[in-house]
């Protein structure tokens, strides 16, 4: 199979790639990996296909021209101007979360009507906005509290339109809080949920800026890549015009992410949490879903963890570096 | 108030033309009038304020800046290519449906922080697709069966996006199909809802292509004015983030409309319907919502008739010259 990665650089695409190169799509080989993404992405190792590595700038007119030209049959776009980025530059979050995903659906169906690749199209939660029920439903309807997540809801029914169309046959995964984000801490408002765990697991101390008992909404960076891996390879059929899922997760809280930690590594990593509430993130992460019932996406085989001691246990398996660094 | 209306050549938009002039918004007279569509609009009888009716091209560069330059405290966006129409074209359905809208949107941002005009824009309940529930509430997703109803909303989100920055003050009215439509029968797929009412009451025969328990969801042209003229003096504060309203109706089969013409205008009138069906018509209208509870517009105030026998003495009341014209 010939496959595209838009955003390839990034912790997601870069473990998506390994996984494709190890397992194929529905067990068919990837010979042709495309890896694209503002640098150039890394070569994933022990792939022996045809490979290029692109630095593009996806707003750039022609760029979704040239990515398509060789027609993959299974494009992955995860590239996105974070949430934070988007409400600071307005324009620049416009120009790449909706000008250029349109740009590269635009692309595809320039091609013609022989090519209708899989397009699977990295959306987010934040297409929700409160007042919120109790638990999400399939149904709910997006209206979304920052540019983002505007632009992500309106990329969505884009794919939705141009997949009735029959230009290209899209999946939107509206994919849960990642966790645990391997690497350096980060500033994103999220960040204090992997950080708690993360960075106590390999010795080192963390903050933690809002109450515990905030609940959200979580999977392991392995289900993420197993959500894009689904969604690649599924049938398409049952979704009809509505093609954008929520993706199952976890519902927990901060105190049981902390239970989770003291299970794994004791009172002692426990201990290397400080308290230090931040007023402007807890601002932000209120208003994020809670509780997701995923019924439509449960049906159609998608799964993430049942508990926060797996996504530590997946954590300690995919990260095996993340433990015993010096502090 | 200075006002412009785009989309004013329309049967919606020169009724709410000749409402301002009337009645003025929320109690203030309108001392300009811009009235701008494909076609120069009629002039409104009676209207001693300042005048342009403009026949522009809302697709080319320009035109948008041009529109917004005099300021207008409220602008009605009712321009759209219809749903037919954009779904046979499909790059002139979003030139104008989302193109236009947004630069429109980005126009009225240029012109800096001192301006935040009132922005009453018509969406539709083609935003909606089936399956449905058997009554569509206020929280209900927006999963379009058409690129009209893509459009639509993404042109919400982005009005949503656009007030939640301060940029414009927007409302977006989801209005039921409007019956009685005045003027000579069309071949809109909707068309026929009016035909088998409008032309029995001036003494004309008229097709209905579809079973006679079909039920759909109706406002009158006096109850879209009525809501526009609500959406453009409203406290906009209690919308939040979600501008867009579904705006009420009457839940009705083909059967109460029939049965509140013979109430009017006695079973001769009934008898000039000629039932034909048309299964492509059919296979369109039948993908239509039936019901919906709008709990948010009603407490926002926003009302429609009760039933049929009101919808049509508005029409009588307001279409004079609909009776009695020679078949």
């Amino acid at each position: 199979m010939r496959v595209l990665i838009i955003g390839a650089a990034g912790m997601l695409g870069a473990k998506l790639a390994a996984a494709l190169v190890a397992r194929g799509i529905g067990g068919r080989p990837v010979t042709a990996l495309t890896l694209a993404d503002v640098v150039a992405p890394r070569a994933p190792a022990g792939f022996v296909g045809a490979l290029r590595t692109l630095a593009v700038d996806l707003a750039a007119p022609g760029t979704a021209a040239a990515l398509v030209e060789r027609r993959p049959e299974v494009i992955f776009h995860l590239a996105a101007i974070v949430s934070g980025e988007a409400e600071a530059d307005f324009d620049k979050g416009y120009a790449i979360n909706l000008d250029a995903s349109r740009a590269l659906f635009d692309a595809i169906r320039a091609q013609g009507p022989g090519y209708c690749p899989r397009l699977v199209f990295t959306s987010s939660t934040a297409v929700f906005g409160t007042p919120f029920p109790a638990v999400i439903g399939d149904e709910f309807h997006a209206a979304p509290r920052s540019s983002y997540g505007t632009q992500k809801a309106m990329t969505e029914l884009l794919l939705n339109d141009y997949s009735r169309r029959g230009f290209l046959d899209g999946v939107a995964l509206r994919l849960p809080t990642i966790c645990i984000r391997p690497g350096a801490p980060n500033r994103a408002a999220s960040g204090f949920f992997s950080n708690i765990l993360r960075e106590p697991l390999a010795g080192r101390p963390a903050i933690l800026p809002v109450r515990d008992s905030l609940r959200h909404w979580f999977a392991s960076p392995r289900a993420a890549v197993g959500f894009l891996e689904r969604a690649a390879a599924m049938d398409t059929g049952p979704l009809q015009v509505d093609r954008a899922l929520n993706m199952p997760g976890l519902s927990a809280t901060v105190a049981e992410e902390i239970e989770a930690l003291r299970r794994v590594a004791g009172q002692t990593a426990v201990d290397l949490i400080r308290v230090e509430p931040d007023p402007a993130i807890a601002a932000i992460v209120e208003t994020w879903p809670q509780r997701f019932d995923t019924a439509r996406a449960h049906a159609l085989g998608f799964r993430a963890e049942a508990d926060f001691d797996q996504i530590i246990a997946v954590h300690l398996s995919d990260e095996a570096d993340a433990r015993g660094r010096p502090a």
